[in-house]
């Protein structure tokens, strides 16, 4: 997910002959094409997108077993999960990494840190560009000695799944830092948070989990999964899903992308294109505005009518952000592309952040569409990359940027917005639904120091 | 080219499986079995297997227009080449990196570092691990402008090649050294060569090389185009043909493990089975054997008739060293495809070395391999892991380890070959032919110092 800068995106995406071109700056561009990945003819079909591997992998235990299961669980080997492992976990069982049948074994891991993609046994290839791997110690692969099976528990001493078929390898952790954020500098969040004192080996294997993960936050509801969104998106009749990824509030900039967006593929002849709105809900940076705030702006989004929610699901994403830039964008499009997504909107650096220690954006802005453009695997998702939206001084709103008149559009930063919501100040009228805004002004006003001098949790994980 | 030890591989080659699996240990086997990728029925063909992208790309410009070019060249804004530079121009001229037309632009460049594999325009996919660029500084840049061709002149002004419809791009040092090596450590020698001190600009474009390249070091009859040694390979009437990368000295285990693969491709039926030995003649680091000895050493092992002159071609690979590992290796298979070889043979940690700051291998030993086996674009190739040979005392020679009998065999590591050369020691009778062994004594001697005191230069590049 970009910045919440409205974004400018003018470099020629592709200009070079020796690969497949994909779709270039459609559907922006004023004379309407088709891009070259959606089929013509036969192009406007009535069911979804296939999942990866042409089937949902779904790893949640059957209810008549899970008693069984469970007591089994308590007889193997135990792991302790973090919450990170957890919310991976979360993602392998409703199948967002399909075919991915648990976390990874050694081949499937050097495939993600070399290939970014899978080769099925058929000869196929699916992208899978961010490894989901379990992290063990010296002393728990002692403890799992000769088993074949490990049970994994949550930190609360319950077990929540079984490992099967499982194989042990080394973690080469310098390595996997350096294939999948492209540096090692110190300071990267996931690094710090779930790898730098991670254990020294991965476990992988054939994941069962015993029940639905569930986080009993009041957003539950939210949490759809990729069965449960084909589900509600075949109930609205869509015929093209368009996906926003996002962890950050959404303002009138992104509205008018998405609205502009279905207006596009409405023009291009699908009947009913349906947005995905689904912000990120695993592990986020601290800065990062957390999920139950972010929820409560888009809900105000909704409400205030800025997006339609006639045509707009809005669901959370349970995967852990990596902010590994061109990396990691391929893993937000194929997550989508199992929950029924064919379309996908690219930002300017997507997944990115500054660099830990240089003072610089960590990847190229223009990185992120470009890669993903190319990436093995996302033949079949159609690549909307961002048109640029700004503040538009002779409209009193957010409209896409006008080269010839530069003077009238003001980019507001997403240091900007913060620091202005940080001191109650207002922006520009018509930059955000005033709800929306009044949330983010809430939601700052909360770190303020309590009475005990403490500042509350600001990151849910 | 695994290190001068005898190398051990015992472990699972694959042991999932989501992916497809390719030839595990094959031939290796006590029960012959083809490997998956050797077509069966139709399987043994008479022609050599085709280049990547159905074509060797060949830049050279013909005879007739040398004169017209180089006057052309003249004219053009200049870009002065390194020598390493000036070593992958010889390596895209003649064809090794086919399909590749010229210096990578930036979409081959970020799936070069993102997928270690090429898209082609008709969808299919050619293997291309290592980046292949030109590097500008800031001044070269500007002085280039809105030129859409550049030329490139040698360190000793002259014209050698020209660069068309160039596309100048920022040179991302760090990811590129991070995604291409899995680490960012100082020391690696590669990069403190030709990466550290580069321009912070690639430029990328369709590459016309004025004549062959020469180095008049009296080993250029050795260095082979894929397309002279596809008419040599043609001319032997060979039905397959097996690679063998090195950059080292060759010992009685590697001829063991040579013959035998003859051997047994024999048995699989092929009627003519050709080895390509094809050390490595660019760039490397400083500790390696340098090119001309290690042709020294290469020749005197077929004249003492280790290898059989017959049925081996020996010839100078002319690409540059990464010491990438498993990125690397896959650049050394897919460089001999283009020359024809369907067979590859791989070692033990192929293009590693030690980590330059920790006191580790850099690689996981089995690595390689695996990563080869599993490399897009590489499916046509098959890929032999090494058997293990060792000093086998019982017999007095080089022999396939047998584990049932550990203690009667040696493993003489490449830092002890070298310390016993440089003290002019002997390794065990049958380690290394005795006019090959006295080539390396011969290189050491002519290290210590000479009469003026200093070391004379050990590596050309």
């Amino acid at each position: 997910m970009a910045s919440m800068a409205t974004i400018l995106n003018k470099t020629p995406f592709l200009s070079q002959p020796l690969t497949k071109s994909p779709t270039s700056d459609f559907p922006f561009k004023a004379s309407v094409s088709f891009p070259s990945r959606i089929r013509r003819g036969g192009a406007i079909r009535a069911g979804l997108i296939e999942p990866d591997g042409g089937k949902l992998v779904e790893l949640i235990v059957e209810e008549p077993r899970r008693r069984e299961k469970k007591h089994e669980a308590t007889e193997l080997p135990r792991v302790e999960l973090t919450s990170i492992d957890l919310q991976w976990m979360h993602v392998l069982s409703e199948g967002w990494a399909s075919p991915l049948g648990g976390f990874m074994r050694e081949s499937e891991f050097l495939q993600t840190l070399h290939f970014n993609s899978l080769r099925l046994d058929d000869g196929s290839v699916v992208n899978m560009s961010v490894p989901i791997v379990l992290a063990i110690d010296d002393e728990q692969k002692a403890s799992i000695g000769e088993s074949k099976r490990v049970a994994l528990f949550d930190s609360d001493g319950n077990p929540v799944a079984i490992l099967s078929d499982i194989e042990i390898y080394k973690h080469p952790k310098e390595e996997r830092i350096a294939r999948t954020w492209g540096t090692t500098a110190a300071g990267l969040p996931y690094v710090e948070e779930a790898i730098s004192n991670a254990g020294n080996w991965l476990i992988g294997g054939d994941l069962e989990v015993l029940e639905p993960v569930k986080y009993n936050d009041g957003l539950d509801r939210f949490r759809l999964s990729p069965a449960e969104l084909r589900k509600e998106l075949e109930k609205r009749n869509a015929d093209a899903v368009f996906a926003f990824q996002l962890r950050n509030p959404v303002h009138n900039g992104h509205a008018l992308l998405m609205t502009d967006t279905r207006r596009r593929l409405l023009e291009m002849g699908y009947k009913n294109p349906i947005l995905l709105l689904h912000p990120l809900g695993g592990y986020t940076k601290a800065d990062d505005v957390p999920l139950s705030w972010r929820m409560k702006q888009h809900e105000k989004v909704l409400e205030d009518g800025v997006l339609d929610p006639e045509t707009t699901v809005v669901s959370i994403f349970p995967s852990p952000m990596h902010y590994a830039g061109p990396t990691e964008v391929q893993w937000h499009a194929k997550a989508r592309i199992n929950a029924g997504a064919n379309f996908y909107i690219v930002g300017r650096d997507p997944a990115g952040m500054g660099h830990p220690v240089e003072k610089r954006d960590l990847y190229d802005a223009d990185h992120g569409k470009k890669v993903l453009s190319m990436a093995p695997g996302l033949e079949r998702l159609n690549i909307l990359p961002f048109r640029v939206a700004a503040y538009d001084k002779t409209q009193g709103k957010m409209a896409f940027f006008d080269p010839s008149r530069p003077q009238d559009f003001v980019f507001i930063s997403g240091t900007k917005m913060r620091t202005l919501a940080k001191n109650k100040e207002s922006p520009p009228d018509g930059f955000m639904c005033p709800g929306g805004w009044q949330v983010l002004v809430d939601y700052y006003d909360s770190l303020t120091p309590a009475g005990n001098g403490r500042l509350p949790e600001v990151v849910p994980a």
